[in-house]
This record gives structure tokens, C-alpha cells and sequence, in this order.
């Protein structure tokens, strides 16, 4: 891991049965124990979009160009990156049709259709669907040619309405992140370089990874009426007057995955916090051969179903290997079990994280089983904000920004004058782009770290997935 | 509905609200309360999926054509309404891509990889997908380019456990059918003109529409080893030999929601079935600027949430707009409540199904919900039974045949002597196509109702959407 990471992060996606290749260059399939993963993520991010008011709905796949191409920047950042289709069965399109790489155009030709009064207002959305973007160069979760994710769009009357849905979305985000996966993140705007192609502003929760680089773990963009006034977006306020709508659109992708397998795996495979584990804990009997063993496991499987999602390894491999299996898979929690256990009333818990062993009588097991699940979970999640503020550096000027950049593999918060041509430099001579003007804003220095002018703006910097 | 069934269904798919349409040919886009109703039905089949021991997965998008070309009956089926990718970006591909239309050879190419040995056996998969087919002619959900499906795809030791395993699954999606949705269904095995390209056999459940139409509404495919020999996907039996396994595809699409709509609507609109209804109780305040009457109304929707899927309608439109939109919507069970209605500590209870108003004691209410929703379930299956078996006629011989279907549009129980010819004869004469040779035979006849030859196979006959 610390000697190749790019190679370590392979490895474990596969070891791990998250994914499989095949012959569609840079589509991944997501195996049983990945796709799992990602229902449990996808389940408590459903929720909390339910929650806060949001409806599901279903869009087609395909975009015909002249409806993609209907908001000018908006096509301009996806041309370069679509897949087209240009026939259908044995025939040729009259217009070729583009593979969705996300539904804004969609979703606006339907408000114009369904929006006519403020009484229509707001309209909260949310798609659950696969999109697609012609990347040249793929790594399973991180970048690949098609993913899954939840694209949110909505519409406002006001542009502080939409300003506040921008940064609730946000923060479900930042929730999901920080309390499902145990992720921390750095809350912030993007710079107009960055942001979203048609958006008024994009705020993004930006994560570390172990190797210290930066991912983009989630969006959330402020449309304002750019989108409204290209489609014809309006509405009847009640005052009679004719307004267009404010829009946003927000995001949330696999993706997550490789930032939580970069976040907490380690030599041995696999970390996975408990909230997002398939397995939580994983019941491996000793000398299973012995009588009165498996019948006592699967007992033990069965009262443990109640508060944890347990499984049981009752196959005829030998018990390290069983160990090495699930460590690998990232299980938080091993329960071990065997005659001399049972005798003594007892049984052996193994924490993923930390390897310890906890000798657990079994009358108080499942008070210490919620125990420790959400030691874990707390510790994992502390864990990882000790290593990102470890990898979290200051650069006062130019000169150590370069050198900082030069040496480490970090965070680098420093000022910026908010001049597109110092991102630029700094981009061309450390490889570091901005991943945000973070909402926690600290004045390091009065001066932009690389043209030395006068600047008020902390940038996160990083080299970034 | 009696004057133009066609006109109808478009009407009430819109005016329900389940659908919109977008300026993508043939595609739609599904609603909120269409998408509810989908995440059902979904949840429902899901949990069955999952009970009888499948894991969901997630394949590709897209197919190279080359992919799609290794087994050779499906590539004919299925070339004819495949969408060709030929452009990435701005770059013309090397070789097209298909977006899927089923994923049999994607889920091959994976089990080629991880199945060495007779541990390995049996797989059993499934994925949550959108598809595409190039239909020239759609129908909101009975046909469209783009759909909604699960697609089940397993691999067995033996040609038995691939049977036993397309049986289970078309006994689940039968399963959903009559006691979700309340549609009774016929089940039955495809002649070899109507089942899946590439298949060894395909079993059907056929269900009966209210214009007499039949609908498809599920299929379970045994796919014997074609497609593993086209593949090479082989296995170490136990006694050391190499094996092909035996495979089972089976898929079940957004076309049901056609189906729920053409079973139970009426001039009224969508009737739903309180097992799939996103609302199944919705709550109407009488005179509700009262003193109470909202706080009232408001208390009954947070009890009642406990047992039913509750909504309340308290916006300043008037009662009567109400009642008509959620007739339209087909919500099962409407609940008024006004001043009145307080006084005497009742409220009142309209069945959509039958109109019937029901006043009920409060101190009663939750008991005498549960059981009317349980009624109605009830009723509604038995309805489209009684329907079904009023549309379905015998015919013993060509006359009878060709003057039923003159006549009348249902199912037509007849026996054929299993040549093509026969099948084909009679669609050109009457329209109607085999549904399938149901598990229950009758032998109704001894003789071919088209060549008169022997024949000891009965069959369902209908008009098909």
C-alpha cells in the first residue's frame, strides 16, 4: 500500500469481489458484495432525500442533440465526453441522439411542461440512473465510462430558495459521508474554473484520500435562470407577474466507493465502516467437525440477525483462511466460536480495524456487539481527520507552494487573488488544482500565493482523483 | 373506456399523472406517483428475489457487437432493435456498441471468469437495468424504446436445478402479480416461435386485460447450454469432468404498471390495488377552515400511518376537485372528515373500487381500514378473475376459431398439433397469436383447430398488446 498505492487500490477492488472487467473498455461490473455496498449507501442517501422532501422520478436515457445543445455552456463542458447514438436497429437517425452524461436539458424540457404557477413551485426531484462520460483514461469507481449515481434537480421561485436548497443538499452530502461512510470532508464553493458547466456556483464536499490526493466526493450547483430562460422555464408569481424559476442540480456517484477504500483500507484489504458493510459481523466457527458447533453458530447468526447484518462462513475451508477472506472483504467485526468457547460461554470478537481481540461472555454479546460496531465506526472516522489534518499543509507564498507540492501530497490551504491565470500557473507547475474556497474561511495571508497581489480568498489546493 | 380503450389508457396514464412525454421518440418520462408505484412493485419483487437466494449485480450499458454476435439465434433476435454507439466524443469508435437491449452476454462473458469448479455452482444473479429496444411504434410502458426491468440471469450444475430454477421464478413474478397487483395470470410454457431468442424453452404468465387483449407479463427463460458452449462457461464436476452449466435468464418490466392500468381502470380513472398504491389512504377534510377540522385531520394522518401508507389532501381546492383527483389517481380509500363527523366521533369512507361510503366510529377506524384495504385487494382479484373467465372461449375446430375471434377479443382455448405453420396460419386469419401451452392442460379436443390433424396440446390463443 505505501509502496505502490495505484496498485494496491487495483488489487483490493478486485481481490475484494467489488468489481469484475470485461470487454467493455472502462465500464466495470459491480459483483454481488460491491453492488450490496453501494445499495446500503444508496438506501440511506434515498432516505435522507426523501426525507427533506424530494420525490423520485425517471427520465429517458437518451438526449437528442438539439435539446443538449439548447444551453450553451451546459454543452460545451459535455460534447467532447458523450457517447452517440447515430442508429437504431438497421436504420440511420435523421438526429443523433446522445447517452445521457446528466438530465439537466431533460428535466427542464418537463418543468416548462408542468410549471405554469407559483402554486407549482417548488419542484424537488431526484433520478436514480446510469450516465455515461467518454473517458479516455478509467480506474474502477473512480472514473469510468458509465456510473451510477442520483442526480437531483429542482426549481425555485426565488433565488434564496434555491440558495438554501444548494446547501441543504450539501449537507445530506456531507451527512452521508461523514456518518455513513466515515469520511470527513471540507465543505466549500468551487472557483469558476471548476464549477459545474452551466451553473451560477458549485459548492462540492472535497475528501483526503490515504495517499494524500483529494477526491471530489459531491456537488451541489446553484443553476440560477440560466437553464430557465434557454428552456423557457416560467411562472405565474402571486403578484401576476411573469418570473422564471431558479434551478439547482446536485450529485452523488459511486464514486464513494474508491474514496472509502482509499479513506480506510489498509495492507490487509478492505475497511468498511459498519453503517456501509454488507457484512457487519462475520460468524466463523472453530473445529466446526465437533459436535454441537455449527448448530451453536447458526443460533448465534439467528439472535444476532436482530441487531446486526451477520452472516456465517460454515464452508469446509480452514478457519485462516476464512480469516484472510473476510479481512480482505473489509468485514468490520469476526466473531469466533468453537468447543472451547461453548464450554467456557464465551465468544472471540475481532475488530477489522484495529485487530484486537475481545474475549465476550455471551449473555452480555449483543449489548457489546452495538458497542463495539459503533466504536468503529466513530474510530475510523476519527481516524481519518487525524490523517487529513496530518496531510493538511499551509503555503504562505509561492516559493512554498511549490516546495510544499514538491515534497508532500496533501491538502495546501493558501490565499488566492481570484485570478484564473495564478490557477492556471499553479496547476502547470505543481499539478494541484483548487478543490474549494472552503464555507470555513481563514486568512493565512493577505497575499495571493502566486502572484503576490492582494487576495482574500483560502483555497483548498490538491492533486485530485 | 367501452368507446375507445386505446384513447382511454393514453388518457388516464397522463391525467393520473404516471407519465409525461419528452421530445425523446418512444420514451417516457415517469412521474413521481408513477415512480412511487414502480418502487413497489420493485420492493416487493426485490424482497423475493432476495428470499430465494439471488444477488443483485450491475453489468454494462453498452455491448460491443462482437459480443453480442457469440451466440448466434440471439444476435438475430435481438440485432433488428439494437441503438448503435459509434461516436465517443468527438472520436468515430473502431467497433460499435450496442446499448443492451437483455444482458445475456455480458452476464456470460462474467461467469466465464469465476466459475471453475461445481463450488462455484449454482449463481445466482440478478440486476436492476434500464433497457433499450428500437420499437417503431410505443406505447407509454406497454412499449417503449426504453424500459425498466430486472433481469435474473443463473447458472446450474444440471438441466434439473435450471429447471427448477425457471419455475421458481415465474411462480415469483406470478406471485406478484395476482397478490400485488391483483392480476390473475395464466401460466404456461411459449411455442417455439414466441419464446427468447436463444432459449431451450420459455415459460410465460399471460394475463387478460379488460378489453380482452392478452399482455405478456413475465417470462422465465431455461437457456439450456447454447449460450455456454458459445462462451466456454465450464465447470469441474465432482467427478473431476468438465462440465457446461446450464443457464436461466427471466425478466419482469415498467410493462406491468400497462398492465395494473388495462386490469382494474374504469371511467373513473386508475384503480390501484392497496398492495402497490403509493397512497393508499388519502385523507379529505370537510369544511376545513372549521375551528379543528385540520388539527384533527392532521392527528388521524399521523395514527394512521402506523398501518397504512397515508396522505392528505389540505389544500384551499374544494372537496369535490379532490374526490375527482384521487379517483383519477385511484388511491383505494379516501377518508372525509369535517365538523359533523367530529361531533359524532365518525368519520367517512369511500371505497374506490366499489364508490361505497362506510361511516366509521373512530375508536374503530384502524381495524375497519386494515380490513376494507384487505377487502379491496381481495375484490379487485376476483374481479379480474370473473372478467378473465368471461372472456375466455373454446373453439374445437377452424370455423369456431375464425368466427370467435370475428366475434369477440379474449382468450380462445384451442388445440394445435405444434406446427408452425398452424400458428402462423391463424395469426394471419384472425390476429391472434399463441400465449402460451398452459401447465394446466385440458384436452378440450383431439384435433388441430387449424389442419385438423391430431393434436394433443392445448393452447391460449389471443389478441396481444
Amino acid at each position: 500500500m505505501e509502496v505502490d498505492f495505484a496498485q494496491w487500490y487495483t488489487d483490493v477492488v478486485t481481490k475484494a469481489d467489488l468489481i469484475d472487467y470485461s470487454s467493455v473498455r472502462g465500464s466495470m461490473i459491480i459483483r454481488p458484495y460491491g453492488y450490496a455496498l453501494w445499495e446500503n449507501i444508496k438506501n440511506e442517501l434515498d432516505d435522507r432525500i426523501k426525507e427533506t422532501g424530494h420525490e423520485n422520478v425517471y427520465m429517458p436515457l437518451f438526449i437528442p442533440e438539439s435539446l443538449l445543445q439548447k444551453e450553451k455552456d451546459h454543452i460545451e463542458g459535455f460534447a467532447p465526453e458523450v457517447a452517440w447514438v447515430t442508429h437504431g436497429g438497421e436504420e440511420e437517425l435523421a438526429e443523433r441522439w446522445c447517452v445521457r452524461p446528466t438530465s439537466e436539458v431533460l428535466f427542464c424540457e418537463h418543468y416548462k411542461n408542468i410549471i405554469h404557477s407559483y402554486r407549482d413551485l417548488p419542484k424537488l426531484y431526484n433520478q436514480w440512473a446510469n450516465v455515461v462520460r467518454w473517458e479516455k483514461t478509467t480506474r474502477p469507481f473512480l472514473r469510468t465510462l458509465e456510473f451510477l449515481w442520483q442526480e437531483g434537480h429542482t426549481c425555485h421561485a426565488t433565488d434564496e430558495e434555491a440558495h438554501e436548497e444548494t446547501v441543504r443538499m450539501l449537507d445530506v452530502y456531507a451527512d452521508v459521508c461523514e456518518n455513513v461512510l466515515a469520511i470527513p470532508v471540507v465543505k466549500g464553493q468551487k472557483t469558476d474554473k471548476e464549477k459545474f458547466a452551466g451553473a451560477k456556483y458549485t459548492y462540492t464536499i472535497e475528501s483526503l484520500m490515504h495517499d494524500g490526493k483529494a477526491l471530489q466526493s459531491g456537488t451541489s450547483h446553484h443553476l440560477g435562470d440560466g437553464f430557465a430562460k434557454a428552456f423557457g422555464i416560467q411562472f405565474t408569481d402571486q403578484e401576476g407577474k411573469l418570473q422564471y424559476v431558479q434551478q439547482t442540480s446536485w450529485g452523488f456517484t459511486t464514486r464513494i466507493i474508491g474514496a472509502m477504500i482509499m479513506v480506510h483500507g489498509d495492507d490487509r484489504g478492505l475497511v468498511i465502516p459498519p453503517k456501509a458493510a454488507p457484512t457487519q459481523l462475520m460468524i466463523v466457527p472453530i473445529a466446526q467437525h465437533k459436535e454441537g458447533v455449527l448448530d451453536y453458530a447458526y443460533g448465534l447468526k439467528e439472535t444476532l440477525a436482530r441487531i446486526a447484518r451477520v452472516d456465517i462462513d460454515a464452508s469446509d475451508k480452514k478457519p485462516g483462511w476464512k480469516f484472510n477472506e473476510y479481512e480482505m472483504k473489509g468485514v468490520p467485526l469476526r466473531l469466533e466460536v468453537g468447543p472451547k468457547d461453548m464450554e467456557k460461554q464465551q465468544v472471540v470478537l475481532v475488530r477489522r480495524d484495529t485487530g484486537e481481540k475481545i474475549f465476550v461472555p455471551t449473555d452480555h454479546l449483543e449489548a457489546k456487539i452495538t458497542e463495539i460496531l459503533d466504536d468503529i465506526q466513530r474510530q475510523l472516522f476519527e481516524k481519518a481527520k487525524e490523517l487529513r489534518e496530518e496531510k493538511t499543509y499551509v503555503a504562505l507564498n509561492h516559493g512554498e507552494l511549490k516546495e510544499t507540492f514538491a515534497q508532500k501530497t496533501g491538502f495546501v490551504k493558501a490565499m488566492w487573488c481570484g485570478d484564473r491565470s495564478c490557477e492556471d500557473q499553479i496547476k502547470e507547475e505543481t499539478g494541484a488544482t483548487s478543490r474549494c474556497m472552503p464555507f470555513n474561511q481563514e486568512a493565512v495571508s493577505t497575499e495571493c500565493v502566486c502572484c503576490g497581489k492582494e487576495a482574500e480568498k483560502l483555497v483548498y489546493w490538491a492533486k485530485a482523483y
